[in-house]
């Protein structure tokens, strides 16, 4: 068969991994596709040092959009990043009747229903399973090997940067800010690292979970977000004392009223295999109504593991890009005309365990008030530590049983205003995901 | 689109679970595949239990013939197990020219290359992701989700009933006799347990994992395969104070000289997400040069798991049994013209580390002669400990550096042969994984 013929856009870290994997392994991937996958076309910034890496035979080019429309090319393979150019390109080879590969997942976090819609109906595949959790098959997992299943939740550590950083604070008793600044040093947190730290990237993740789980349209704007840049490490030790670890996960569940969708720092009872993934490590923990749970784990980032994803959707790409559309996975594992808009819940309503810590005065009957108030919202005490601080201070660890977090809310704004309580109350919640 | 036409052949445990997941999630499923998936006919050895089950619609037989026979039948689900009869009935179904999904492991270790070949020939799917690791999509992972990589090596728990075993003896210090009792009495263990404790269904498995991996042919008749029943439970809890758990591995790598494929217990940090898949639950690594270490994990075994793996190759099946055979993915992920015939590495050859535990005279030189006749055979020795047993004697173990099998085996019949060595000599491998 005639070998498949592919443009790459842009030939950065994750660009330039694919280049290699293809052409390093393209023994074994003829192996298995039966015919070649030949990258004909490379759009790059610098053209000088993409020339060094690809040799003389490639087409090189500033011009992106000459690779998207040159009728010659099967497959598009987007890995420019950012939403502007990479949207654009994008759109064209759609409707240039090209299928797509992408690692794009802020791209497709905020414009993946536009993108996908106009995929369909043109009859082409839009594959991204490099956008999440880097070389994990876990698009794959969700979308084809849970196909039997009705998903009911997904949670998982999705970013290897703050989980790095919560290694680095629990292990070595660090704070956030040296934990991020050796993270940095070592390449694994950008010189700005807003969007890692603050969830905003494993949120953009999590969306796309959410919508390949439960068939459900992209939603990141309703995502709700918390990053790791405002835990205490004394939270952090507090947790491994009580038998928990802090992981930075993003949980999508499908409930009664609607969907969760939020990223934060979660406790996780410490036997758990998730809160043992630790340094730059994702895991991503799906559970369905017949599997029970299943997990993924391995290397989230990086060159050669994202390569690996995006090559993989490029063997799966090529073996179906002839074929006729109804013999394709749909993108986003249910049938474009099957796709539910579920409503995304309100955090008031979703129902969690928590980690409430507090400084209060120590003196007879600040407990009463505070269980009072507590079980005056509903919620309820699991357990309760309690450790004096100096001379007339304590602090005070609550653990609570399953409590709506709109009823934890609003016991924490009146808790907040009692006249003995002389500290911000520090809430994390918490989950025990099997 | 009309609906998939499917013969089901045997409705035991898992022919059972299927029919529930085909039924329960059907709505589900078809918002997936855009079509249904309909079971018309089923083979049952008791047709009234199995009409209880199905309902009036569906026509019931004891002969599986005339369901693979039957024109109107797309796809072929062999859940009968045993070799005999699933084989003709399989043979029969390529030849017919029908898809299959099975879960038949034992089957496909010993046949498979005779069934995958005739499938080729016949240009039909023979897909088997329940018959390793139960509902965790393991089998797609490596050949679909990591078809960029040069796959290194797997290694897995791929029996629950020995890990639940295992994990007894650990936890609560009990023998394998006793350990095995209790699996029996709750249903982790068959009441002739063989196949599963002397390694063979594990074997069976990584055979198959190892065709997948590395496009070999699949060749159980060459695995080496070590049980647990002989492991003692000071062995376990020597382990675990040295920092490792004792797990029985399928491992299969490729090496310079060939492919290793084994089934023995093993000891592993404990601190790996491998040691610590606890009772009956299942977890494959799986590494390749680009991706690096990945792991999968979920239950092995039981209804409802097992039949989201058969479910999961079914709507697999479903969306490409009309299209080309150059569209399928190949039923062990090379193409079968792409098989190439890399020898399975002697056991003598596999390099590995060991844990050596005797009992010996405690007397001044003892260690020396032991320490001499181990570094004679070029087995250096990582750690040594030492404890007195009774009056006269001391327990001794070793962990080794890597070393070549034979050289151990080698060291171990002269060391067997001393006058002070009063025991039979424990040699147990050990795997660093990552």
């Amino acid at each position: 068969m005639s070998r498949i013929k592919v443009g790459l856009l842009g030939i950065g870290v994750v660009g330039g991994g694919t280049w290699k994997v293809l052409t390093g392994n393209a023994g074994e991937i003829e192996r298995r596709v039966g015919r070649g996958i030949e990258v004909v076309a490379v759009a790059a910034r610098d053209l000088d040092k993409a020339r060094r890496l690809v040799g003389e035979t490639v087409r090189l080019t500033e011009d992106g959009m000459s690779i998207v429309r040159d009728p010659e090319i099967d497959i598009i393979v987007e890995l420019v990043g950012g939403e502007s150019v990479a949207r654009e390109w994008i759109m064209e080879a759609i409707a240039q009747g090209k299928h797509v590969v992408t690692a794009n997942k802020a791209l497709l976090a905020k414009h993946g229903n536009e993108i996908f819609r106009a995929a369909a109906e043109k009859g082409v595949m839009v594959a991204f399973e490099a956008a999440v959790a880097g070389g994990i098959p876990v698009i794959k997992a969700i979308r084809e090997g849970l196909a039997a299943n009705r998903i009911q939740w997904v949670a998982g550590i999705i970013n290897g940067t703050t989980n790095y950083i919560l290694s680095e604070m629990r292990v070595r008793g660090v704070s956030f800010e040296e934990a991020l600044a050796d993270a940095q040093r070592l390449g694994y947190a950008e010189a700005d690292p807003t969007f890692d730290v603050e969830g905003v990237d494993a949120a953009h993740k999590l969306s796309l979970l959410a919508s390949l789980a439960f068939g459900i349209p992209v939603q990141f704007d309703k995502a709700h977000i918390e990053g790791i840049s405002e835990l205490a490490r004394e939270d952090i030790a507090h947790a491994e004392r009580l038998g928990y670890r802090i992981k930075l996960l993003g949980v999508t569940r499908r409930s009664a009223k609607g969907i969760e969708l939020r990223v934060h720092p979660t406790l996780i009872p410490a036997e758990r295999l998730l809160a043992n993934v630790e340094g730059a490590m994702n895991a991503v923990l799906v559970s369905g109504d017949a599997v029970g749970p299943t997990l993924y784990y391995g290397q989230g980032a990086g060159e050669l593991p994202t390569a690996s994803a995006v090559v993989a959707d490029l063997v799966d790409v090529a073996r179906l890009q002839a074929a006729d559309p109804g013999h394709q996975v749909p993108s986003l594992a249910f049938q474009p005309n099957a796709m539910v808009d579920i409503p995304i819940l309100s955090m008031d309503d979703v129902v969690s365990s928590y980690y409430l810590r507090l400084r209060v005065e120590d003196r007879p009957g600040v407990l009463a008030d505070l269980a009072r108030i507590l079980s005056d919202s509903h919620i309820s005490i699991n357990s309760m530590f309690q450790e004096p601080h100096g001379e007339a201070d304590a602090d005070i660890i609550f653990l609570s049983h399953q409590a709506r977090e709109g009823d934890v809310n609003r016991a924490l704004e009146k808790i907040q205003s009692l006249p003995f309580v002389k500290s911000r109350v520090i809430r994390l919640r918490m989950e025990n995901l099997l």
